[in-house]
């Protein structure tokens, strides 16, 4: 990657679980930050996040851990957004930047943005780095998590170009490729690309009957990976991306009804042409998630 | 492994293709079969195959292919098995065993037994191998293509006990783990796991728009990497077992259609109740095909 450019003095990570602290290893791994520090609910968390060097201090004290910092990154659950972000009001010094990870956007920039009310000061930028897994917690969390993911940036009302600008920085620095887009196409766009895809492949292991278990080849193990991720943190993605995620569900179904009934039917010549799109389409994203060949990460 | 028995004197493997050129390759690695030929349509395929060292021979002709044989292979698409089928009852060797490695059973077997009508001397032993993914052809063969993966036999009409037995060793000494069930079993459970599972990994990038595809992530390129299974291949295996797909895809369209509603009303302990049982038994089934501590592949 070549050296990244020290974007931060001292960057604070509310939640250094998998993705916050894979933030910080990678923040310190590239020398992005002078100090990061983790502001946690649990001892025995923080301690994971010191023990894999994702932090060099920790604290459970809101106010002490913002103390200072120029970059405020949120990335807990959702749920609790609202109460930490009204902290986080209190709390943050002049001037600070402060981001969120959430996997859904225009609910939690509404959340986030009100309890910002009062500090025009503090910039905002809502971002959504697409990665990580099944896993989580901090002893998941890996420096190059995030490289050759595709992270999102959707501009709140109080994301001026230039916070936006290091957000950026500090995303391709840990090299992701940013794309930009407002908090409505993004919850739309996610709600197709990730939110169904995990509900299905929930659905794909719910339905299954208990003598299929004995039978089940390692595709299906393999296809289904994200449906053993945390049940309470995908309740707080559906909650906050309800209306999208229930359209998109709805277009979803129309597609597979369709399949059943020309299976039902016996029209294989319409089911061969949805099977053969979808064919083209997944080679054609194979093809477009490769590196590229002059060396720079998609 | 350990050695594997000498199964057999020659084999005979219609269509060599990635499962069909697999078993080849772990017939002659282990030393199962003194002599494996491939039977194809088209001499560029059976090149490949003897490039990889899948066949010691290869024919376009069945009458040649299958001449001396003790085990004949039926390893083509499910569609050509009624006309495959039948050349192998005009010029199988007497007392020859017969097994196919489709993915759906019970119609299968029908065109196969009456293909065999008139030849009580052969006896016939569906089998399907839970191997293989979104690639084909034999450049894509490995003979440990089936270690610890599932083999399911369907005893047919005319499988007694002993060519059972002879097919089962032959699995085992490939590292599979055999699993007998009736073939209507098969195809319910199969249709589960494995047939609808491939048609919603299809629906999922059928129904993306295409500006969705600048920004999905690795997660939906795994998840959907059956997708790129041959379309082919597909509606034939759909075409085989039609009826229990149909049913197995409303008993999913259910489960999926209780998501949305759960999520548009804002249902989130009943949402979570699924979430949580499909995390649990994906959990299970990971630990499941884990290998035995004890060293036995699973």
């Amino acid at each position: 990657m070549g050296e990244a450019p020290a974007c931060f003095d001292c960057v604070a990570i509310v939640g250094p679980g998998l993705i916050g602290a894979s933030m910080g290893m990678a923040l310190r791994e590239r020398g992005m930050a002078r100090r990061v520090v983790g502001i946690g609910r649990r001892r025995s968390s923080l301690d994971k996040a010191l023990q894999v060097g994702a932090i060099d201090e920790a604290t459970l004290v809101m106010e002490e851990g913002v103390r200072g910092a120029d970059l405020i990154v949120l990335a807990t659950p959702i749920g609790s957004f609202a109460q930490l972000a009204g902290q986080i009001a209190d709390a943050a010094p002049r001037n600070a930047l402060l981001t969120d990870v959430a996997s859904s956007k225009a609910q939690v920039i509404r959340t986030v943005s009100s309890a910002l009310a009062d500090r025009r000061d503090i910039a905002y930028v809502p971002t959504h780095p697409m990665a990580g897994g099944e896993q989580s917690g901090p002893l998941a969390a890996a420096a190059d998590l995030f490289e050759d993911a595709i992270c999102i940036i959707t501009p709140a009302g109080t994301s001026g170009e230039e916070p936006q600008a290091r957000l950026q920085m500090m995303w391709e620095g840990f090299g992701a490729r940013v794309v930009k887009m407002s908090p409505e196409e993004h919850d739309r766009t996610v709600a197709r690309i990730s939110h169904v895809p995990h509900l299905a492949a929930s659905a794909l292991v719910a339905f299954l009957h208990d003598a299929d278990m004995e039978v089940c080849g390692r595709g299906l193990v393999d296809t289904t990976r994200v449906a053993s991720g945390s049940p309470d943190m995908w309740i707080d993605i559906c909650g906050s991306n309800a209306r999208e995620i229930a359209r998109a569900l709805a277009e979803f179904a129309t597609v597979m009804e369709q399949m059943r009934k020309q299976i039902e039917c016996g029209d294989y010549a319409g089911l061969r042409v949805t099977l053969a799109r979808a064919k083209e389409k997944r080679d054609r994203l194979v093809q477009s998630r490769r590196p590229d060949p002059g060396g720079r990460p998609l």
